[in-house]
C-alpha cells in the first residue's frame, strides 16, 4: 500500500511503536517537543524537528525571508507550546543546484531574523544538493522549568477550552509571517497552570482531537465562538490550519482571573473560550459535522 | 549567480557570517558538532544535524534498511568525531505519496537498529509529503566532557595524524552499513590527548583541509602510507569520500604508546600514521597533487 493511502497518523504510530528511550527522558515522541532531563531536574531541554517543502509548505514564488521565517518560526511555536523558551537552532536546507544564492540569502536571513526576534542561536546546520524541490528541515532546543512544562496529555474534564488569536485563511499569507506565541506561553504558565496545551498547526479540527486524545477526554466546542480571521467562516477556522495559534485547557475555576489578565496584558491578542473537554470522549462541535483533519498524505 | 558555480564552502562561510551566539555557546559553527554548556560546566551538550537525499546520498534501489542505517549513522560519527556519545534523536523524513508503506518501513528499521546498536533514543520526528526525491533528516545530541571535548581546531604544527580503518571505495557498499567509530573515539579521548579530530565524510582530500585550517596549520602526508580498502587506490583513498573514518592529530609523543595500546584494543581495525601537521601552511601530499575534494554543489 502506498502511503498516500495509509494516512499519517497510521504510518507514525507503527513507525515509533517499540522505541526504547533511555531514562534521561521525561516526554517522548506524541507531543508537541520532546522533553530530556534528569528524574528530579527542575529544568528540562526541549528538543523538536519541523520541515518545510516547497510545494507543499509555501509556494515556489513565496518571498525568500518568509520562507526563512516560517521555517524558524514553525519549530519556535511548538518551543512555546510546551510553555518553554527556545535556545538553539540547526539549520538543514536541500537545494537544487540551480537555485540562485541571493534566493539562498534570503531564504537565511528571514531565518536569522526569527532567530533574533526570538532569542535563538543559530549553532549549526548542513547543506546539500537536492535534484527535489528547496527543503528546509529545523531542529530546535529549548529549555523550560520541569513544573511549568504543559504537555497535551493533562487536560481535564470540565477544563475550559482557549485559543488565542483568530483562526483560519491563513494560506493568503499569515502562514508566512505569523508570529510564534512565545510571549503569551511563557505568561500563561508563569501566571496559571494550564492543563493541557499545544499549538494549531494542522488547524483546530485535526489539532483539538490531538489533545483531547492525550488527555483521555472529549471536547464539545461551539462554532458560534470561534474567533474567525476576517473573511474566514467557522469551517475555515476548523479545517484551514496553520494558524500557529496556541489552545489550551485550564480549570474553569482560572477562568475569570485569566480572562481580566490576559486582556490588560496582551490588549491587541484576543483569548477566546471555545468550549471545554468532556468526560464522554466524544469529539462534538455544534453546527458542525466533525471529520477527520488534515492529513499530510491525503 | 547558482549555487552550481558558486560552491558549497563559499555559500556556508556567507550564511554563518556574523551568526549571534549567546554565552551557552562553547562551540558554534564549523566543527562536526556544536557544543552548549555553561561556561564552567564539566559536561557539554554536543548538537548535529545531517540529512541524506535519494539519488545524492543513496539510490533508489539501495535497501531500505542501510538507508535507515546511514541516514543516524553519519550524526552519530560527528558525534565521536568529537569524542562525545550520541544521546536523543530527532527524525524528519519527507516522502513522496506514492511510496510503498513498507519502504518507509524498512528505512525506519535501519534507523532503530543503528540507534539500538548505539544506546540513542529517537524521542521525536517529522513526516512530510514532499513531490521530490526520499529526503531524511536527522538531528542527534550527544554528551561529552568538556575536558575530552575534541575540535578540528587544536592540531599543532609537528602533531602526527592518524586514520582509522580504510580509506576509499566506499560507494560500492560500505557507505551504507559502516561502522561509526564512537568506540574507538571514546577509548581515545579517555586514554590520550588528540589535539584535533574529526570523520571523514567528504574524503580525506577535502577534510584534512578543513581540519588543517581550523588548526591554523598545513599537513604532509604521503600516498604510500595510506591504509587503502581493497581494490583502491591511494587516489581513491583521497577523494572517494563516505568513509566515516576518524582522522586525528595527536603529540608524537604519544605515538609509541597509542600504537601499541590500540594494537591490543582492537586488533581488528587498523590505525595508520598517515603524515604530520605542519607550520607552513602548505597542504602537501606526496606523489599526489592537491585538489579541492568534494563540493556538494559542483
Amino acid at each position: 500500500m502506498i502511503l498516500a493511502h495509509y494516512g499519517e497518523n497510521r504510518l507514525i504510530a507503527g513507525l515509533t511503536r517499540n522505541l526504547v528511550a533511555d531514562d534521561s527522558v521525561r516526554i517522548g515522541i506524541g507531543d508537541d517537543c520532546a522533553a530530556t532531563g534528569g528524574r528530579r531536574a527542575r529544568t528540562w531541554q526541549l528538543l523538536k524537528t519541523d520541515c518545510i517543502v516547497e510545494g507543499v509548505h509555501f509556494l515556489p514564488e513565496a518571498v525568500p525571508r518568509k520562507i526563512g521565517w516560517k521555517s524558524l518560526a514553525r519549530p519556535i511555536s511548538d518551543i512555546a507550546a510546551m510553555g518553554g523558551l527556545p535556545r538553539h537552532a540547526l539549520v538543514t536546507m536541500a537545494i537544487s543546484p540551480t537555485v540562485e544564492v541571493r534566493r539562498v540569502r534570503e531564504i537565511y536571513a528571514g531565518i536569522k531574523k526569527a532567530a533574533d526576534r526570538f532569542g535563538v542561536s543559530i549553532v549549526g546546520g548542513e547543506t546539500s544538493r537536492s535534484p527535489g524541490p528547496l527543503f528546509i528541515s529545523i531542529a530546535l532546543t529549548g529549555i523550560v522549568e520541569a513544573s511549568r512544562c504543559v504537555t497535551r496529555s493533562g487536560g481535564r474534564a470540565g477544563d475550559l477550552l482557549y485559543v488565542t488569536g483568530r483562526l483560519g485563511g491563513s494560506a493568503r499569507g499569515r502562514h508566512l509571517d505569523f508570529i510564534p506565541r512565545v510571549a503569551e506561553a511563557r505568561w500563561l504558565v508563569e501566571n496559571f497552570r494550564p492543563h493541557a496545551m499545544m499549538d494549531l498547526s494542522d488547524g483546530l479540527g485535526a489539532d483539538l482531537p490531538r489533545l483531547a486524545r492525550a488527555s483521555g477526554t472529549g471536547f464539545e466546542i461551539c462554532e458560534a465562538l470561534l474567533p474567525c480571521a476576517r473573511g474566514c467562516t467557522p469551517r475555515n477556522a476548523i479545517t484551514d490550519g496553520e494558524d500557529y495559534e496556541l489552545v489550551f485547557a485550564i480549570s474553569a475555576r482560572s477562568a475569570k482571573r485569566l480572562e481580566e489578565k490576559w486582556r490588560k496584558k496582551f490588549p491587541k491578542l484576543p483569548l477566546t473560550r471555545i468550549g471545554r473537554l468532556s468526560g464522554n470522549l466524544k469529539f462534538q462541535i455544534s453546527n458542525f459535522k466533525f471529520q477527520n483533519g488534515f492529513d499530510h498524505f491525503a
